[in-house]
């Protein structure tokens, strides 16, 4: 029997989507010239980067003097506009404080305490019990000496809706540059930069069907950015390097595509989550974090009283089921979930959180196979808990 | 007639070569889980992941304790170092000063400018009259206050060769940190960071038949260096992001054949550039800067007196020829080829400079055409120069 392979770490990291793949494939071999020749190899390859371009300033609503610049990763977006503001507006004495939460991604939190490490001063606004911030605690949180907020627009634990267009509307009252981390938004639910009164917005094409390494920074017309990678001036000066062409003509096809998925997400894929996460809650004791008006469509994050999250997914993974424990999609290390822990739940529960995050090519057969398989894993591991004392 | 495609402008990109585009293929939509996941997905990459970090050590002569960190291009890399080791021993007032070229890539020289306005002392070193400098250059200009000498191991415009094992020497013995910017280096002639004693290393894999938006930086072991990118903890927290797994695997594959093939660049492909070069300079008032002798196989840089270098390239590409002014290769805009003004041609020379690059894809057939073209073209172009009152 072939081994079965269900994919439901998709907050993680997604698959390339096979027509992603074809847009790209001229770009290694046969169009491989440099964007910034002046040659026909340079060129030829202008209509289709152009054509990319198109669909990412069409997908989060930039406008045509909006600049969307690409970087190699979220994380890079992330660490330019902490690391520019720094060299615009802190460094130079105007400004000294960042407000964030305590449960952005580690390339917001490390950026943020490497700053700190220079003098910056950061405020971590705390998440409530229900997982969410208000736009109220930002309005609080905003001094004289503010220089920007950076607050993400879905959390990747839970997958929570964060209130983006209320606090963008208070940081332009009070004047503030407002940067917000999409990468967990875009292509589950709409993003539009002018409603939310963003400055500046990342975003990473491997969440969305595009390819690993490519991602993007957009930043409203007319900010000021000091360059994180001086160089060659490509981007018109504003991230240096030679174009990554096929990766972009890719990311601008995954873009368009997420897009036109986008009803999709919001009610095929919204249901099987649903109709996943019902089944899973009637098994005693399990509980999931997070209101689901107020979340993306494809996320659950599950805790199970007295299972380990790292025992149930190596049941899963036996099984040909992946998702995760929600830990840092970075760290190989065993540690307790950030958002679960930030919630205020016991250290114990917190090390019971199990990410699911499907996709659109997440079938109903696999949903009942996991459903099935989930039940085992909990009757199983519950037996042998220690820790575990209620009904199974 | 199909238009011909001759493509002689390999230092500014590459193509793919087909190995590395098949061996990338089944990791977009197959194989296409995050490293860094504990499940199936995640670790069912790590032999190929594994296989293509050899590949690349054994490419640089690394040793198995030294860290070759995976980067979004050299220009990332060649920005690390020089910010790394700002915020290391000048931002905390230990050092004060970096030593670089004139002839340095934009990455380079942007990035010291950046540094100047922060406060930072740099000396950049003139190069000779024959295009190059003198280790003793290097000796002369270290100070108590050094904290970095960088300088790249093969000029982009020229392809001499710098002496960089005798600078790393010297840096060894004063006590100075030294980078090395190998980017026109790998693929054409041996690169050993051992033998070189270099501290830290860039290459670009796009410039070796890899694809455009995947570099690295060798560290040394032992060597300290503030992350460029916060986040994560990818690559053991010196570098995060996600990583872009098909893109490694290719870098590896195209290190392994770069090294594979360097005899053939150190003979067949010398011998086509010696050809194409001594029919070219039949041609009267033609001239190449710089000594074979020190010069990487695949590099001519040639001046055309009484023609523009820009008129040129224009003759060339109506003919299906592609190559260079030899400006920076991220600019379209029509300058002076930089390293004709640092040798100190004036300034009506500078602009007839051509850069023809070749690489182990060219043959005798496309050079036999393009020696053709060129007479033909700076027959017609000097009919029509005002400047020219030579023999055409
Ligand atoms: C919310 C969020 N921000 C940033 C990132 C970083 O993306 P990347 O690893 O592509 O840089 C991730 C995912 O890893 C994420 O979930
Ligand atoms: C010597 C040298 N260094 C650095 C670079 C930058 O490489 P990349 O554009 O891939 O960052 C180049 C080429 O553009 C180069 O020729």
């Amino acid at each position: 029997m072939m081994q079965k392979r269900i994919y439901l770490d998709n907050n993680a990291t997604t698959m390339v989507d096979p027509k992603v793949e074809k847009i790209m494939q001229p770009f290694f071999c046969e169009h491989y010239g440099n964007p910034n020749s002046l040659h026909k190899f340079g060129t030829e390859i202008h209509p289709a980067l152009h054509d990319a371009f198109n669909k990412l300033y069409e997908g989060i609503n930039a406008s045509e003097e909006d600049d969307i610049i690409i970087t190699s990763c979220a994380t890079e977006s992330n660490n330019w506009v902490l690391k520019g503001v720094y060299f615009d507006l802190i460094a130079k004495g105007e400004k000294n404080h960042i407000i964030t939460t305590d449960v952005e991604h580690p390339a917001i939190g490390a950026t943020c305490r490497f700053l700190e490490s220079l003098g910056v001063k950061v405020t971590y606004l705390s998440i409530n019990k229900d997982g969410n911030i208000s736009a109220n605690q930002v309005r609080e949180a905003i001094t004289e000496q503010t220089a920007l907020v950076s607050i993400m627009w879905a959390n990747n634990e839970t997958g929570l809706i964060f209130p983006i267009e209320e606090i963008g509307a208070i940081c332009k009252e009070k004047g503030v540059l407002f940067h917000t981390d999409a990468v967990q938004a875009i292509g589950k639910i709409p993003v539009d930069v002018q409603k939310a009164n963003v400055d500046f917005l990342s975003f990473s094409a491997h969440k969305f069907h595009g390819p690993k390494g490519i991602g993007a920074l957009y930043i409203k017309k007319g900010r000021q950015l000091t360059p994180l990678l001086h160089g060659g001036e490509h981007m018109r000066g504003r991230r240096s390097g030679t174009l990554n062409v096929p990766y972009i003509i890719g990311m601008g096809e995954a873009m368009s595509l997420a897009q036109s998925y986008l009803d999709y997400e919001n009610s095929t894929i919204l249901e099987l989550r649903n109709y996943l996460e019902d089944a899973l809650l009637k098994i005693p004791d399990v509980f999931v974090i997070g209101d689901r008006k107020h979340r993306v469509p494809n996320t659950t994050l599950i805790s199970i009283r007295g299972i380990e999250g790292e025992a149930m997914l190596w049941d899963l993974n036996k099984a040909g089921i992946a998702c995760s424990t929600g830990s840092a999609c970075a760290s190989e290390d065993l540690e307790a979930n950030p958002v679960m822990v930030a919630i205020g739940a016991d250290k114990e529960l917190a090390h019971t959180a199990v990410r699911i995050s499907l996709s659109r090519f997440n079938t109903k057969e696999e949903i009942d196979y996991t459903i099935e398989v989930f039940n085992k894993a909990v009757e199983r591991l519950r037996k042998i808990s220690s820790s575990y004392e209620g009904k199974i």
